[in-house]
Parts: structure tokens; C-alpha cells; sequence
């Protein structure tokens, strides 16, 4: 059984009748005109009206729609007998017509023990990832390639040793970085992954590339495993230009064992408008974890591409909690982060969360190694419970003087 | 090179600044600041703005979401040299992290002739459909199996009889059905062909029969394969569970040698919002004509699950303006149609077009075949110019007196 929990703004005052229609339209079609024989035959395919709960007329929306909506929370439970045990399958039952139906939005769903099973979740998880950097009690660290487009092998290697030479765990492609000549895919990452064992032996700093996978579908298991082969020991997928059945069987690969890392890449398109749609928590959040995401990219609530701060803290919620069967993915609260942010990033996402920035890491004056370094030294005062402006590491002061610092305020 | 068009409600008033810096952000990322070195090595991947169109300020949009915003146009190329030649790497560019980026919704996408020709388009479209069904001068007929969840093969086959004696053109299976103990996929073809087959000597009738191509997105081509192997002569399939790349991927498989039919299924999410998401002219007509759709259902204009007529009409335009290389794909406007709608359908959507009814076939009082039948009364009288109450066919003056008769008015 899987239950849908929706967000309905309709135009009828009756949430009840809404509900059942939707609960019939859904599954059976129909009920109430059925003879007794079919009613038998059918009960157990019958969707199921679990709660319905008015809420307060909304002026603002009512004023913008220019019509009188009645707002509610509805759940409907779905039986599994009617439906495949696949996401494309529960997706069109629970949300394909009626994504068309006027102001519905997809806020949650609940899946029984039984469909779970049929889900991954995230091959390594938090423990999993921690495991491979040997890093145990911080927040990890992330910076992103800037400006790799048009730019060839040697200028990325350099790129990438800047970056893990100040202290970086992982360093991701741009998202928008696909094959081509300059960089394709395998002598990508062979320079990426030759930097990576440079600075480790160098300086006894393990570290990890997310290299992107691209492409047609179809291709997509082969090249992963291919790189997998290589060496390569995580991959970056935007997984909303694909679909989400297509990560899960990425992940459900025993011969790509490597953890992979979902990027948010074209999902504004599905969850931003508060009347249609997926909500955040749900399609970045739980979808992400249960078809097999072991990082999720998002925006943070700090930038200028953000997210709403309980819409942030919903995904992370879903990555992280505990449960039975699926281990935890890691949220990567992404866009306009700087060493000045750290406070917040570690006092919103905890310590399995990584701090992932471009442009602060990249524009620290001193350079993107000195943009690292003062990213590992304010996750370092953070974490021993130290204000940032207390540290004495002079490329975290310089990075708090451009960027400024942002404190915590509690209460 | 591809040019996207974008809707953009800004919060800053400088929609050319706004612009340059998506042109930027999602290319090279950076140029004024770059060596004259760097800026001819890159000068290739830069996004270049062609448009900028201020559009009148929206109140009732700026009261809504509480903040002053410049609303306009944005045109923006991207060279074909940043990425490649699919449409998971294209989306990802244009509309990747952008479409998490406040109020920007994409309306337009323009492929360059040598982009172009990697998308396949329909196998077959409007000409090859007509060929099948040895049909030319009138709008087809479709109907749709009622309340299949649960019912077993003879029950099927009974209600797909039904259907096709009434003169039905295709019927599609319920996008909600998929594999089941009672109607497994390789028996329900070939109980449903058999139907086919019976009313075509019975009564001399071409059909179609569109069956549910689900299950996992490795599986497919396989399954559509062997589909076509056992005769099939259609595909109902809900792309926007999966991608659009899958179905271009099935669509340009030389064994699924079948017309395919997309489903809207889900693609609510996606198109409703009036500042994100996609355009239903871009994501329903050219992007499923692109990657191979030969059918493409929507909400009709009418009904209660329904579509602003401009956007309907935008789908339309779409999927069967001429174009030099692309067949055309036809559309079916669905989901409230009743015979009394015909002549409006006829006006809206003209002779290339599918008149795709559910209840309005299943409902009639003399049942489906009566159904059936009045449609395709209701079909040759407006083709031929009459008024529908003009005509003598019984079952069309019953389903007129039952659901009315929408005349449409010329001026």
C-alpha cells in the first residue's frame, strides 16, 4: 500500500466528496453504481480516504486564482495490488491525472514494509562516506570545479589540486560539464583521480571526485561502470533531466558500487510553486534517499538561489532520519555558501552534512587552497563550539572580512 | 546551438543584467574578469542574450507573491559546443539550476538544423496513423477501457468488443494499468488484438488497440520489443513517469517498429504553475513530437480537468505544423468529451486530430457500442458541415439530449 498525502485548494466547499472522487477515479472509477458481485471482486483495488482536513480559507491565493478555494489536506491510500512495485508505476497512480487536476500539490508519501523492500536506498550512506575519507566528527567539506567549460585536462588537474590542497573531502564536476573533447569522460577522470592520489601522498589528505555521469539512458549503467572499473569513487547524476526510476536502477547496480551523488538540476521545475507539484521534503528528500541517493544536493536558505529554510530543513529531515531498513543519505545544503555561514550550516544541517561551496571557496582572495583552509578552519572552531572570529587562522579572518559572519542567534 | 526562451519575474529591476548573468552563469561562468587569453579560448562556449522584452508590470502576481517584480522575455543561445547532443545534457543547461532560481519558467526551446537532427520525431505521425486505419477525411475516434483495475481478460475483451463495434478508430488501455495476475501484459495484447481481429471480419472496422507499455526503465525496450513481435500496433506510455529520454530511446528503435502514445500522466507538475516549470506548448507538443511521440494526449479545453484553450491550442500548433525534416504527431485533446463537443473539437484541433472519449463512449445510455456510434454520427455531420441536431442517428440525439450540444459561435 502506498498513502498520498495531498494539498488541495479546490473550488468546491466539499474536501470529503473531492477526496472520494479522487480516492475512485484512481483506482476503480466507480462504486456506489456497482452490483454487490463486482463490489466483492473489487474491494481490495478500491482507493481509500484515510484523512481529510480542512484548513483555513487562504485569502491571498483565492485572490490571485480569483476564485473562492476551499484548502485542505487530504490522504488517500492506494492499494498495492494495483500497481508495479516501481516509482513510474506509483507515480502515474498517484499523481498522473491528478497532477492535472487544478490546484493538487504531492506533499508526502508513506510506503507500507512491504513495497519499502523494493527500494535501496543509498548503497554507502553517511557511515559509508565517512568510511572512505576516514572522517568521523565534522561536517564534510565540498567545493565545485568553476568555469570547466571550453577548458582542457591540465588546467581541471590544477583546478582540482588547489582545491583538495586546502583540506577539501570532495570535490564535484559542474553539473553542466558533459562530453566533450577537451575533457572527455575516462581522461577526466584518470587527471582527477591522479590529483587526488598526488595530495594524498603528499599530504596524507584522503578526498573524493564526483565525476558526472551523461549521456543517453541507455548508456548510463555501462559508463557508470566503466568508471567504477577506473577507479572512480563517487559519481554526480542530475537526476530530474533523467527520472528518478533510472537512479534507482543506477543504484541497485552491485557492479557501480560507488556512491552517487544527486543533483537538483531541473527539479525547480517541480516543487517551487506552493500549489502544484511534489513538495520538497517529499521529492528531494524521501524519493532521492529511497531510490538509492547517498548525497543530495539542494539549496541552502542562505543564498540568492535558495530555499525556504523549512523546505531545506524538511529534506535534510527525511535524508537523515532513522529508519529500519535504508541507510542515511547526506544533505548538501548548496548556493551561496562562505566560511561566514558555517555557524549556520552546522547549527541547521548538524554534523552529517557537508558544506559544500563554488564561489567561496574559489574567490578567497588568496586562492581557492586558501578558500579551503578557511573552510576547514571555521568547521573546526564550529564544531569545538568556538566563534569564528575567534580562530587564528588568517585566511578564515580574510574570508570572514570579505564575506562577513554570520552568527547564530538562538532564542 | 539551442536558444531558450524564458518567462522571468525578477526582484531586481534590470532584466538585461539578469540575463547577462544567466547567459554567463550557466556557460562559462565568468568574462569581464577573464585574461584576453582565456576570452578567445572561450569565446565558443559563451551564451549569448538575444532578447530582453520588459513586459508590463503584473500586479495581482506582485500582490500574490509580495515582492515588486519586472516581469519580460529572455532569449538566451547556447552553443551546441557545451554539451551533448541529448536532451537530459540540453534541459540541464538551460533549465538546470535555473529552474531552482526564483520565478523563471521555460517556454520555448530552438534547436539549431544540426541539433535537430539527432531527435528522431514520431515514427509514424499523422500520415502513417491514417495509413493503419486507412482513414483520411474525418478526426479519428478513440475510447478508453473503463474501470480495467481488477477485471480479468474475458471482461476486457468483452468491453474492447464493445467499443470497436461502435466504430471506434484506436482504444488505449487505462495509463493506470499495469502488470497484474488478472491481464498480464503478453495475454491482455493478445485477447484485445483478438477483439481486433473479430470486429474487423465482423464488420469490416479497422482499430488500434494502444496497450500500457510500464514496468522498470531497463525493461522496456525489451517489453516494447516483444510487444511489437506479438503484433501490437500501438504503445500507450507515461513519459513523465519516466523521462523524455526514455521515450526517445524507444522511439528510435528500429525493432519497435509501432506508433507510441504519450500520456500526460504526471506532466502537471511540471506545466500548471504561471512562473514555473515548463510551458505546455514546449514540454506536451514540441518536446514529445522531438523525441518520437506519434499520439500526444492532453487536457481538452472543455471538460473538468481542463485546459486554458490557449494552451491546448499551443500543443496543437506544435505537434502539427509542418516542419522540413519531423513528421507531424497528432493530438488528442481529452478528458470531459461527450458527442456535443464535436464540433467544437473539429473547430479547435481540424480534421488531424483524435476525439478521445471515456465516459462519453461508456456512459451512453444504450451502452458502449451505442457510444461509439454516436460519435461517429457526430463526427460525419460536422465534417460534412451539418448541425448535429440535424442528424438521424438515434444514439447521437440521445447522447445530445443527455450531455447537451455545445454549438460553437463564429465571431
Amino acid at each position: 500500500m502506498v498513502t498520498a498525502t495531498y494539498l488541495i485548494h479546490d473550488v468546491k466547499n466539499d474536501l470529503h466528496k473531492k477526496a472520494e472522487a479522487i480516492a475512485l477515479g484512481l483506482t476503480i472509477g466507480s462504486w456506489t453504481d456497482l452490483p454487490e458481485l463486482d463490489k466483492k471482486q473489487l474491494e481490495k483495488h478500491k482507493g481509500d480516504v484515510l484523512e481529510v482536513k480542512v484548513l483555513d480559507e487562504d485569502s491571498r491565493t483565492n485572490q490571485f486564482l480569483n476564485k473562492k478555494l476551499t484548502k485542505g489536506i487530504v490522504k488517500i491510500a492506494y492499494p498495492s495490488a494495483n500497481f508495479s512495485a516501481d516509482l513510474p508505476a506509483i507515480l502515474t497512480t498517484v499523481f498522473g491525472k491528478l497532477s492535472l487536476d487544478g490546484e493538487v500539490k504531492l506533499i508526502d508519501l508513506e510506503f507500507d514494509e512491504k513495497l519499502k523492500k523494493h527500494f535501496p536506498g543509498p548503497k554507502f550512506g553517511v557511515e559509508g562516506i565517512r568510511a572512505k575519507l576516514n572522517v568521523y566528527e565534522r561536517p564534510l567539506l565540498m567545493s565545485i570545479f568553476k568555469g570547466a567549460i571550453g577548458r582542457d585536462l591540465s588546467y581541471l588537474k590544477k583546478q582540482m589540486r588547489n582545491q583538495l590542497l586546502g583540506g577539501i573531502d570532495l570535490v564535484k564536476d559542474d553539473e553542466i560539464l558533459f562530453e566533450n573533447p577537451l575533457t572527455p569522460f575516462e581522461e577526466r577522470l584518470k587527471v582527477n583521480l591522479e590529483a587526488v592520489q598526488e595530495v594524498y601522498q603528499e599530504t596524507g589528505h584522503k578526498s573524493l571526485y564526483a565525476i558526472n555521469l551523461t549521456g543517453r539512458t541507455s548508456e548510463l549503467r555501462d559508463r557508470a561502470r566503466r568508471a567504477a572499473e577506473l577507479g572512480a569513487n563517487a559519481l554526480l547524476f542530475n537526476v530530474f533531466a533523467y527520472g528518478l526510476d533510472v537512479l534507482q536502477e543506477l543504484a541497485e547496480d552491485k557492479q557501480i558500487n560507488i556512491p552517487i551523488m544527486a543533483h537538483p538540476a531541473v527539479s525547480g521545475a517541480l516543487t517551487t510553486s506552493p500549489f502544484y507539484g511534489f513538495s520538497h521534503q517529499l521529492l528531494l528528500g524521501k524519493l532521492l534517499r529511497f531510490t538509492g541517493a547517498d548525497f543530495v544536493l539542494f539549496p541552502s536558505p542562505y543564498g540568492s538561489v535558495a530555499l525556504e529554510r523549512n523546505a531545506a530543513l524538511g529534506i535534510k529531515e527525511e535524508l537523515l532520519k532513522e529508519d529500519g531498513s535504508l541507510k542515511r543519505a547526506i544533505p548538501v545544503p548548496s548556493a551561496g555558501i562562505h566560511p561566514g555561514l558555517t555557524e549556520h550550516l552546522f547549527h541547521d544541517f548538524g554534523v552529517d552534512s557537508i558544506i559544500n561551496a563554488g564561489g567561496g571557496v574559489h574567490g578567497h582572495p588568496n586562492g581557492a587552497a586558501a578558500g579551503g583552509e578557511a573552510f576547514r578552519a571555521a568547521i573546526d572552531a564550529v564544531v569545538a563550539g568556538k566563534s569564528l572570529d575567534e580562530s587564528d587562522n588568517e585566511q578564515l579572518q580574510i574570508a570572514l572580512k570579505l564575506w562577513g559572519y554570520k552568527k547564530v542567534t538562538v532564542g
